[in-house]
């Protein structure tokens, strides 16, 4: 297979409801990553977009054909990707196969979604079908219940205490939404505190408001080339050095400790051998926290710290620039927002221009090596993308 | 790029309203595939799953993790497709691309539908999600209207009158239900002559009830494999030997005469440079007669006659078996069914088994290449995949 590139992104404002068609959002996103890789509309072969709620939240389904003309790359082949909030990761995993085969020298991949335009009520009614829906969405398990269900049972196991659970989780949040300041992408620029985060009403117990990432409506997308074609493209192509990808029943069928997902575990191991490193290789890292306890159990899954310690490492800062691992730097999902089928290709643009020493005020300095986990679901899918410089 | 080889195929009976989950349809369709190849689940490492409305039909989305859980092919990487009625062709192309590059050797690709079971009007309204929402369909341009302005405008190409086309129109629909009594698998078994075509409900001019396709419950899956891997499991691997895929913007976009759907003449050209053949070279074909003004289209577009008498040749029988080019000996979109995200995966999965020679009553005798052509929305996708024999 070939090394296969990144050579450029864009990204649209991260927003509450926009008045802009997700083809509106998604092109303005696409012709900013064609423009910023030095190329023209004609020279993309083929387009995979990752879009979850678009029938609902406008009545339009199979949008990609209609973006694909939109941008005047008429007539490619434009395959629509669905799997939840881990969508356009998908679709970014398939461009790099499609460019790896030899097949295609030239793609672009990314996500749209309109996930605040639809309004909260309906967002929550249909978000809801990506999780079980004959068993544990009847019985009560949403996402807020489920991720709050996995911060009782994260608790438990490591006897942290729930109250010092919650200040830890809060540390979360208050950490994407200080690095969230920077990002002028995203959607919140408001620095909270832990105390904030205490006082939030109960969304489901433990979770408090501010421990869930928001209804987000925005595009993000990226060009991947051949190494011959980034090599004249640009000085410094970033390339994807690792994938994995991997699936699992509803999550109350795994039969272990929950908390550890078992689909997240079975990728990153994936992701991890291809490369040929581990986690202490990694410098900067994009994690899927759509809510504060995702991410201490993710940081746990990814490597970067001992099972049961990760909230104490961001209470130490261990995962702010300068620390051992510097995580969601682009706010998150928490600050920068969740617009769902766009979430994973924001991540991996975001771990690009850290990687090409682009990201100003939230740079991490000499970052060459990093990764983006995106969960699908309550972790039926997980999905690892990691990426090198030159 | 390595060969890539169909080992095995699943299809459950093409049917009315089911009370089966799509979880359960495609399951044992996925079961059925497996076992026909002398696999094991544990064999399977990644599933490319077509589906468009399993969030409206059963409420559940991303389906798929569920899928590759239940059939026993745990933790494996699992992406679901939209691109409305070509869903699973895209799916099919997908899982291709993956076993070519030599990253998977064995993986089932295929697609699931309950259009039946969620009743006419919702499948109907929820379908039209399909077309362009903004502009086409508010202007009454459904999947009927388009393809009755389709028939109209060949009407007048070709200078056929109305009349004349009903009467050649109405042949498909007849010879597709005489092929469609052979087929166990299919919704019909049921003669129909051309004064039951002629005498049937307007639907939309000049598209009577029998000219349209049937909304279907069915799924179907094909296993697919590296050509070392095939030989391993059989004497009469089928290889793809060329695939196609375009898009288009909206069908008014296209400025051109709009039956010659661009986006098909792309991809039909693409995959037959790719097998290095002509349309003469095809012995069988499964062509997407989603209304039978949609078949003589196809044909002609696909370069087995010239544009305007693709009629004629339905009427000269020159699509049956022992004519010119046998063409839907399945039974058809309209007399097999049309289950929307399983349609491009049966097809091939026809193709397959009459390349090895295993269709008892409906067989194309020697036939040795075949090829599908399946249309996403309004002709704003159109996919092909050529098969070859041994």
């Amino acid at each position: 297979m070939k090394k296969v590139a990144i050579v450029g992104t864009g990204h649209t404002p991260f927003t509450f409801a926009t008045e802009k068609t997700s083809i509106e959002l998604f092109s303005e996103a696409a012709m900013d990553a064609i423009a910023e890789a030095n190329l023209k509309s004609k020279d993309i072969k083929a387009l995979y977009l990752g879009n979850c709620l678009g029938d609902f939240s406008e009545g339009q389904a199979m949008i990609q054909s209609y973006i694909a003309n939109d941008i005047g790359a008429f007539h490619i082949p434009a395959t629509r990707f669905e799997g939840a909030c881990a969508s356009s990761s998908l679709a970014v995993r398939d461009a790099y196969i499609w460019i790896a085969s030899g097949y295609y020298d030239v793609v672009i991949a990314g996500g749209v979604e309109r996930a605040a335009s639809i309004g909260t009520p309906l967002a929550t009614r249909t978000f809801a079908m990506f999780t079980d829906s004959h068993y544990e969405y009847p019985a009560g398990l949403t996402f807020p219940a489920m991720f709050g269900m996995l911060a009782h049972l994260y608790s438990k196991r490591y006897n942290i205490p729930l109250e010092k659970l919650k200040e830890q989780m809060a540390m979360v949040s208050v950490q994407s939404h200080t690095y969230g300041l920077s990002n002028p992408k995203g959607q919140f620029h408001k620095e909270i505190t832990v105390e904030d985060v205490l006082k939030g009403f109960m969304v489901t117990t433990p979770l408090q408001l501010l421990d869930c990432c928001p209804f987000t409506d925005g595009a993000a997308a990226v060009v991947l080339a051949s190494e011959e074609k980034a090599k004249e493209l640009t000085d410094k192509p970033v390339f994807i050095s690792g994938i994995g990808q991997a699936s699992s029943g509803k999550l109350s069928s795994q039969k272990d400790y929950l908390p550890r997902l078992r689909a997240r575990e079975i990728s990153v191991k994936q992701a991890y051998e291809m490369a040929g490193i581990g986690p202490e290789d990694i410098d900067v890292c994009e994690l899927h926290d759509c809510f504060s306890i995702a991410s201490l159990i993710a940081a746990e899954s990814l490597g970067f710290f001992e099972f049961g310690t990760a909230g104490e490492a961001w209470e130490k800062g261990e995962t702010m620039i300068g620390g051992k691992i510097p995580i969601n730097i682009s706010g998150g999902l928490k600050s920068k927002g969740h617009p769902i089928g766009a979430t994973g290709a924001s991540q991996v643009a975001e771990i690009y221009h850290q990687i090409r020493g682009e990201c100003g005020e939230r740079q991490v300095e000499g970052a060459k090596i990093g990764l983006t986990d995106t969960l699908g679901g309550d972790g039926v899918i997980c999905n690892l993308i990691m990426q090198k410089g030159w």
